[in-house]
């Protein structure tokens, strides 16, 4: 009979790519967890602390609505489905990848979106932001935390401030599917209406659920829509209730939830906000492991995408390759030496530059020793150039 | 380390309701794979063989479009955001709730909906059908071949033909949820367009894929639709290049499928596909299962809502409490012994009846004693009456 004290997963590559990202034993034991039923007695209460847990890492005290859904990129049709209306205005500062998708997601459900484009390597600045909110009324402004496409961090805390200043009645949503864990958030005090996220990257947890937190102000926004929810599956009207009645302690049914994959997210959860090391210091600790993977960057002459410090994610690192360098070249050097990184994702650049995730147990947990391999790695595989 | 050899489950009540359903120890393990990039070279065959032994399942040589979403229920979006035009009529065939969550997903993307609406324990007569197509020209038929609010089979084999018949033109839809796997199935030899099912019944996985084969008569109708698809992530014309690419060994980037999950898929359509007993066999340990069940439940006076055999499904078993019993009485009892089953459902006569699924390992692997655990509970519980 295994137990998760018995329980090892096998070896494997070490794989720091922004996401999925290596995943602790518990989290995988729990997601080895017998068939549950979705009403079970003993079910209702996991799912009930995951929500209340959820609130907890973005720094909400606001009650979240957590719809869980499948690929973390049916969060943004969360929002477009339900907060924005068919010919709303919608803002999407763009840093990389993901606020091309947004806006296609947008524009699916019938949103007039106006892009920011920030240059590569940089987020949106606060007074291109102030300049389109004062031209025009937008029904939301949505940002990506940290872009997985660039690394790039965009500051969230400024950005709200800006919004609400300018134009208090927009919706501010983040994108923080890879940056929930791993970097700093707090949702109340920096007046975020929306956090929506996934389970594959600082969760800690393996892919497959999508996360969302909205606030009393954005239920409002959608509670007061007169059009139609544009989505069956996806519709708040669905699954308020459901996730109201989960974290009350009753059961109640719209479709199954990922009974495994919620048992999963509980353990993880669980150990973020529960056991040492403390959210307040896995955020220092995941600072600590980035400044080691860009030190050892920039001593071997790689440069960062982000153009300055304040650009750049804590979570995970872009680095261009040497001149005359490719993907061909490094990545597979990498791999040799047990190291799974990632190419490039950006259209306009996807094959001058690489990807490394530092997320979760990778940058929390020192005794994994992940941080050395990766840095070690590095510096064999460049100093050879 | 732990080995699959090492590993097996904590023990647990045996869980009998139709879905999610008891999970074998190799499907559980392969749940807890380390984590895998969704696009490394050892993952992207795992996935390309998902496909092909889910179109063997389904018995269809034609290439599978199957799109990993999460709940169940995300399948009809599938449907009805990529086959209907907003404006043309669908016909739904109603055997229980599922058609009418059918109906209101179809109308949430632009839909008219027509239903037929079988009496409780029956599905649609022939005869209802080809009058009705007779009446209107349809877009689509959708049916649930196996209703999990009612237990109620609806003949495929028959109502596939009727349409070819009548309104060729017209796409057969089988939501196959509650049958795939379980009950025989056969997409290319009856002409079935489109089957949707999900991972946590028949096919003895977790919770949280969705899987949909459409037939190249279906794809047809996508591609030439004019109206732009109604959903961004459930878009067909988002997931085919993916699926296609997996399928013929090369990664491909939308969004990030549920890594875990496809592994735990792959370890149970590996069992199922090729390891005895074979499909054709499995079919027939589900029908000898079935038997059993409402043999005992025949036994004992408990009268199935299934108004004859026709109609009754042979993955579960859906039956009305004795007069003065209720679910009160009933499923704490059957708890007690370490049975979970699964309460009514159907709004109409939610508190009337129970069900109980026997679908997978559960019907399949006689050496667990599971069927007998069962009717000697149903026995125990029934007879003390």
């Amino acid at each position: 009979m295994t137990s998760l004290a018995e329980f090892k997963q096998a070896p494997h590559k070490l794989l720091v790519i922004p996401g999925p990202i290596e995943v602790a034993d518990e989290v995988l034991y729990a997601n080895a967890h017998p068939s549950m039923s979705h009403v079970s007695p003993d079910f209702v209460p996991v799912f009930g602390d995951c929500l209340r847990m959820t609130r907890h890492v973005v720094s909400a005290r606001r009650a979240p609505l957590s719809n869980f859904a499948s690929e973390k990129s049916s969060c943004p049709r969360k929002v477009a489905a339900n907060l924005v209306q068919p010919g709303e205005n919608a803002l999407v500062l763009h840093s990389g990848y993901f606020g091309d998708s947004f806006t296609e997601c947008l524009e699916t459900y019938g949103a007039k979106v106006d892009q920011l484009k920030a240059e590569i390597g940089a987020a949106v600045s606060q007074e291109a932001i102030e300049s389109a909110l004062k031209a025009k009324k937008y029904r939301i402004v949505t940002f990506t935390h940290v872009d997985t496409s660039t690394a790039v961090l965009s500051d969230a805390k400024a950005i709200a401030a800006t919004v609400k200043r300018v134009s208090p009645d927009t919706l501010v949503i983040l994108d923080g599917v890879c940056s929930v864990a791993s970097e700093e958030l707090r949702m109340d005090a920096w007046g975020i209406d929306v956090v929506l996220t996934a389970s594959q990257k600082g969760l800690g947890v393996p892919p497959g659920l999508s996360i969302l937190v909205a606030s009393p102000k954005a239920i409002k926004v959608f509670e007061s829509r007169t059009a139609p929810v544009g989505s069956y599956y996806a519709s708040w009207k669905k699954w308020l209730p459901i996730m109201r009645a989960y974290e009350s302690g009753k059961p109640a049914y719209f479709a199954t939830p990922p009974v495994n994959l919620i048992y999963a997210y509980h353990a993880s959860l669980t150990t973020i906000t529960k056991k040492a090391p403390l959210l307040e210091e896995r955020f220092q600790l995941h600072r600590a492991a980035s400044q080691q993977i860009k030190d050892t960057a920039a001593a071997l002459g790689l440069k960062q995408l982000a153009l300055n410090p304040a650009f750049a994610a804590t979570g995970m690192t872009a680095l261009y390759f040497p001149a005359g360098v490719t993907a061909a070249d490094v990545l597979p050097k990498l791999g040799a030496k047990g190291i799974i990184a990632a190419g490039g994702l950006h259209a306009a650049i996807k094959d001058t530059y690489f990807r490394i995730g530092h997320m979760g147990i990778t940058a929390v947990d020192e005794t994994r020793g992940d941080i050395q391999r990766v840095t070690t790695a590095l510096n064999e595989v460049f100093a050879a150039k």
